[in-house]
Order: structure tokens, then C-alpha cells, then sequence
């Protein structure tokens, strides 16, 4: 069975340039691995209106997974929950099992700087733990603002904080090991030749057969330039079960195309 | 006038975390400095039907331009125009410009290497000057896949290459420019506090306090960690007019949140 995930990056400040993304590759690479299908990912502002209507596009394509990043903090253009709720059409409500968790946190935070005061549970703080109702808390290991799991009939979104290290531990935690469940004997494997001595343009015919040779094995090119010199990674990918021996599969056709490429006068600088 | 902008990143190899997209972030970083607003980047396969459907959910939230990077080159899964003929409902057809485009870009990389040989056409060069019908190529200063210029009605869509450095040069040389221009007399302006000793909630209703008193101004915290201490840019940001003095409006809104900042424990460390 195909896996599908939507992923869904909330925060104005990657769209103005400020914060240069790296949860959506993570996320992507990660998924990837574990056979997932990743079929889209979005960036949009911090407006609930926008978050709401994207969340509920992504959920008509149908996707098994949804996971959003960013926007669960305790400051005014922390939206995602709000859009959540207004997706949901549903009011939003304090949840007792994260507030629990928020003030365990801010309570290990003041614990860690020996700090005397009594941890006051503000409204910003409470903010982290008023969730759409009927939705669950989803455990934060680093941070105070606790992911929250929505059901949408069909298709489950995680949301997860931005914070790139809190949103790894909550995937590591709570996501990967649902992922690798859901995904069953499906994995996902790679091969590659490093070429030159041969354009793109020359390489068509030749990948074009392998891939008609080897069903099943997708077979992109990549340019790299190195010193001016056409030089090509040529990726050989496929997702399936292990009885369908997909590491064979893939060895079988990079040796075919390997000898293809070199009938045509280019040259395997390197394989991995 | 607000600009609007979407980006659209179209390949596999991004959302299987092969290769860590950079144009959209080089694309937004650029197109905010130049007073555009950025409303969105979508992130999807080599899927025809997927990338015209995208293309056409983006023309529908009428933002003036879309940027799509990736899929114009010569391989069979290079697939954006198709996908835009698709979306346009009409024909792909060899463009004389662009062919000539390919043809002298061909001819400058057999100069450069001294090669004797006539320069083919081949199927797969032909490709990289088969447009939809009715859409202009645009120069491509470094590579041999011209840009694309297509006009759906109120929103001017370019499709750029994803090679990064092919991207960047079509953008500097043909799309900044028209930036320029339609943007007219918007600037933006954006200017940072680095704060510590104090939470995000607690600052929660200073920043609540300043955007209030300092309209059009926008201000946003990101926690940084730094040794486990708490570490914060507040980021402010304004798109205005030089005549509405965004600098100004700027600086006395981060002076205000300093003070105040100063006045409940946290300590201003540097600003710029």
C-alpha cells in the first residue's frame, strides 16, 4: 500500500527569506526512508484564515498523513492551532493532559537554572495548551509547546512545533515508529552513478530503455557542474516490498545503464 | 499596490530529500527585498496532472506572478511544460526563438571545447524549445533551457530551470527588473533585537504593547538557543513606501520594545 503524507510549514518568516526551512527536507527525508510517499510540500503565512483552507485542501487529496510545522508557540502570530480549529469547526479548548505537560516543562526549565519562584501558568503559557477540541496532546521531549494529533476522518495531521530540534524528537517519538506500522514491508531504495564525458540530452535514450528494461525502477539525472565539465549523478530509485528484491532490482539496472553509458563514450567516475 | 508572488518548485528529487531545495528560498529572500510579498511555495512531483491542477489552484488565488523552478530540461521526467500546455488547454509546439536559443547555446559549449563536430538537434534538444502554444521564452544566460514566459490572464507565470545558478541568472536578468517596476515606490525594511535573560511568553505582551502603538509594523520572535540559555531575534519588519519612512517607523518601534524589554529583566545584546 502506498503511504501518502502532506507536509505543511507554517511561518511568515520563511516566506520573507529570515529562516531558511530545513524541517520540510527533514521531514521529506525521514518519511522517504521509512517508505512514505511524500506528495506535497506547502509554506504559507501566518494568517488562520489561510491555515484553515490550506489544511483543508490538503485533507480532499487524501493524503494518510498531514504533518504542519510551526506556529504552536506562546506568541501572538503563533496561529496553526487557531486554523486548526477553525478547519476543524470546532471551538478551541484548555486541554488538561498539555497543560499538564506545558507546566512539566516550565517546571524543569526553572528546576534547571535553580530558580526559587513558584512557575506562574500565564496566558501565554495556557495558550500552548488550549487545543481544538476533541484533538490530543502529542509529547514535546525538548520544548514546552506539545504537538497535537487532529483526526480528519481518513487523514491524520500531526502538528508539530518549528523549533527544528523539537520537531525531530516529537517525529522521532511519536511519528516514525506510527509511519513504519502504517507502511508495512514497503521500503525505499537508492542507488547511484556519478557520469561524465555525456550530457543530459545524450543520456535520454539510454535511461529511457533501462527504465523500459527494469519496471519499477525510476531513474532521474542530475547536473552537477564541477569545474565547468558536465558531470551527472544519475539516481536510480524504488519504493517496494523486500520480497520484491528491490536492492537487486536496482543493482541490475545501474549495471545495465553503466554499460550503455560507457558503449556511448561517457565515463562511471564513481557508484554508491 | 501589494505585490503578490507564489512559488512553485516542481521534482521528485525534492520531496524525496535528494537534493535540499535553495530556489525558493533564494526566490523569496530576493523577491521580498524587492518589495514583493510572497504568498505562498508549493513543493510537488513530475506529474503532469499534478503541475497543471497546481499551476491552476495558484492562477486562481490571482497573485500578479508565479515563479516555477525545475522540469524544463531535456529528460523524459522533465515535465513543467507539458504540464502549463496542460493547464492552458493548448498545444505544445516548437518555438523558433527558443529553438535558436538552444541551438547558440549548444554552439557556445562546442566552442568552448574545441569540438569539431556540427551541433545535432537532437530529440531531446528540440524538447527544451517545445513550448505551449502562445508563451515566449525568456534568455537563459547560462544554460541551454530557455525560461518560460506565460500570461494567464491578470497572472504572469515564468518557468525557470532548478538548476540554482541558471535559476538566478534568468531572475536578475528578466524577472527582478519587471519586480521593480510593479512594485513601484514599496520598500521593505526589517531591522532585530538579540535579547536574553528573558521567555518568549514573557514577551509576549511587550510585543502586544509596541505593535499596537506602532502601526504597519510587524514583529516577530524567534527563540535561538544558544548553551541552553534562552536567546532570542526579535525581528521587526515593515513594507511601505519610502515616503510613509519605514526606517524610521522601525527604529523607534524597536527603541520602545528595548526599553521595555530592559524594564522587565531581559538584557538587549546586540541589534541591527
Amino acid at each position: 500500500m502506498i503511504v501518502n503524507l502532506e507536509i505543511l510549514c507554517i511561518g511568515n518568516e520563511l516566506l520573507i527569506g529570515k529562516i531558511k526551512d530545513t524541517n520540510a527536507h527533514y521531514l521529506a527525508t525521514k518519511a522517504t526512508q521509512l517508505g512514505v510517499n511524500v506528495n506535497r510540500v506547502t509554506v504559507i503565512q501566518d494568517i488562520v484564515e489561510e491555515i484553515a483552507k490550506t489544511i483543508l485542501e490538503c485533507v480532499e487529496r487524501k493524503p494518510q498523513f498531514i504533518v504542519t510545522t510551526g506556529g504552536l508557540g506562546p506568541t501572538f502570530d503563533d496561529k496553526t492551532l487557531q486554523g486548526i480549529a477553525q478547519a476543524l469547526n470546532c471551538p478551541l479548548e484548555v486541554n488538561a493532559q498539555a497543560l499538564e505537560m506545558v507546566k512539566q516543562r516550565c517546571e524543569e526549565y526553572a528546576a534547571k537554572r535553580h530558580m526559587q519562584t513558584q512557575i506562574e501558568l500565564t496566558a501565554s503559557r495556557v495558550k500552548m495548551a488550549t487545543l481544538p477540541k476533541g484533538t490530543q496532546p502529542v509529547n514535546n521531549p525538548l520544548g514546552s509547546a506539545p504537538g497535537v494529533h487532529v483526526n480528519f476522518g481518513g487523514t491524520i495531521l500531526f502538528a508539530l512545533p518549528g523549533v527544528p530540534a523539537e520537531m525531530e524528537a516529537i517525529f522521532a517519538e511519536s511519528i516514525a515508529p506510527l509511519f513504519k506500522v502504517v507502511v508495512g514491508g514497503n521500503v525505499f531504495c537508492e542507488r547511484s552513478l556519478f557520469v561524465d564525458g555525456v550530457t543530459e540530452s545524450h543520456l535520454v535514450p539510454l535511461v529511457d530503455k533501462v527504465m523500459m528494461d527494469n519496471v519499477g525502477v525510476y531513474v532521474k539525472s542530475h547536473p552537477m557542474r564541477s569545474e565547468g565539465k558536465p558531470y551527472l549523478e544519475i539516481h536510480l530509485t524504488m519504493r517496494a516490498t523486500q520480497e520484491q528484491k528491490p536492492v537487486e532490482k536496482l543493482r541490475k539496472a545501474a549495471k545495465e545503464l553503466a554499460v550503455l553509458i560507457e558503449a556511448s563514450g561517457g565515463r562511471i567516475q564513481a557508484e554508491s
